[in-house]
């Protein structure tokens, strides 16, 4: 039996309207979907395909086995995402091997921070795959927030709040755009490297995107709570622009 | 007179089914559409947007007044550049005053190195503006070199070839995943940093991602000859997943 197609789709930031074309007519057609998800939550991929599946397919939900109750710093969590990960791509499999195309969800741009990475890891020489690009969550933040980040030669660095304040402030120094991800309770620390680096007039707080409710304001009207999963910080390039 | 909503639109990188279905609706329903293009060219975001445009719709076409024939150090590039815009910027606006509704067609993602971005800092708080984000080039070609880029912490450097040779290498060690832009002329100058960070063998060479005729080829595999316009670098972050 020839094996089915293995369809990576990028949904993009939220908004269902802002899946492409190539997506909507993959997810219109698939007789399989799949997708992750926290447990007891609908998963936010699932959400943004909703209006766009084919109404008889058939839905793998893998569910993750832990996302906050266990730490990334515990020696259990690589190999026991690794041992989720190989059952996924068995599941995936599975159905590839009947023949049957599978459509596998993934929220922003599947290369960009996805977790479909892993199942492509392990499938992309067993089966056929196709890797469709979402827009990611970045992109839908900035628009939002109605900022132009990168112009001419500026660079932009994208990097996670986690890192030491030693790094972050390196890297903030030299970069002429900046995406800040997985704020968490990392603000207040992050406010502090922006002042000293003089960039926390230029910063805009983004929480939930193109998502529903979703806002932008200056950091500087944001208080330090923690920041919510969907949240990032986006310090846009060249303000002056020459021309 | 109520005035018109200029809709800037992402319109991805190439492929004109990876538009979204915003995109494609507010293009099927716009009386009037612009572009920026090249003297002679077709212009790249009208060709994506072809299949989705209102047949009716008026086309308001932007000659870039030069692009490779006078170099950006070059004393009258950006004052020469910035009255172009204050033209473009004046032709929207009249459309806009008169009622009428305007799609600007913008290649990728407008807010990242797009033209857009300067009629938008002269018209926004004139009209109603939205911004539709668009999947990046980068986006594109990463999906067809099949390279997932950007797990877990890592961080991600977009950064251009024309920078000097101690910037470039500075900033390239330190970041875990990378995109180079505007390679052109500078592949050797490029190779010779890349061997000496140890990165030439990750780094994969792509050139005209989703647009017809795409591809990718590991840099180890490519000559230096001058790269084209739609080419670019990828050095996708850990290569060893730890799950």
């Amino acid at each position: 039996m020839t094996s089915g197609t293995l369809h990576i789709l990028g949904l993009g930031p939220g908004d269902p309207e802002l899946v492409t074309l190539k997506a909507a007519r993959i997810l219109g057609a698939a007789p399989v979907f799949a997708h992750f998800a926290k447990r007891g939550r609908t998963g936010h991929a699932r959400g943004i395909a909703a209006p766009h599946l084919n109404p008889a397919a058939e839905e793998l939900r893998f569910d993750y086995p832990f996302t906050m109750d266990l730490p990334v710093t515990d020696p259990r969590y690589f190999p026991e995402m690794g041992a989720f990960y190989d059952r996924c791509a068995e599941t995936l499999s599975a159905c590839l091997a009947a023949g049957q195309d599978v459509a596998l969800l993934c929220e922003g741009d599947p290369f960009l921070y996805g977790s479909a990475m892993y199942p492509f890891d392990r499938l992309r020489h067993r089966h056929p795959v196709q890797v469709v690009p979402g827009i990611t969550a970045m992109s839908g933040c900035w628009s939002v927030a109605e900022a132009p980040m990168v112009h001419g030669d500026d660079t932009l660095l994208v990097l996670p709040a986690t890192m030491d304040s030693d790094s972050l402030r390196t890297r903030l120094q030299q970069a002429d755009a900046a995406v800040v991800m997985k704020l968490g309770r990392h603000l207040p620390r992050l406010r502090g490297i922006l002042d000293e680096l003089g960039l926390t007039a230029r910063a805009l707080y983004v929480e939930r995107g193109t998502m529903e409710g979703g806002h932008a304001v200056p950091l500087a009207g944001r208080d330090d709570s923690p920041a919510p999963y969907f949240s990032l910080l986006l310090i846009p390039g060249r303000q002056d622009p020459r021309c």
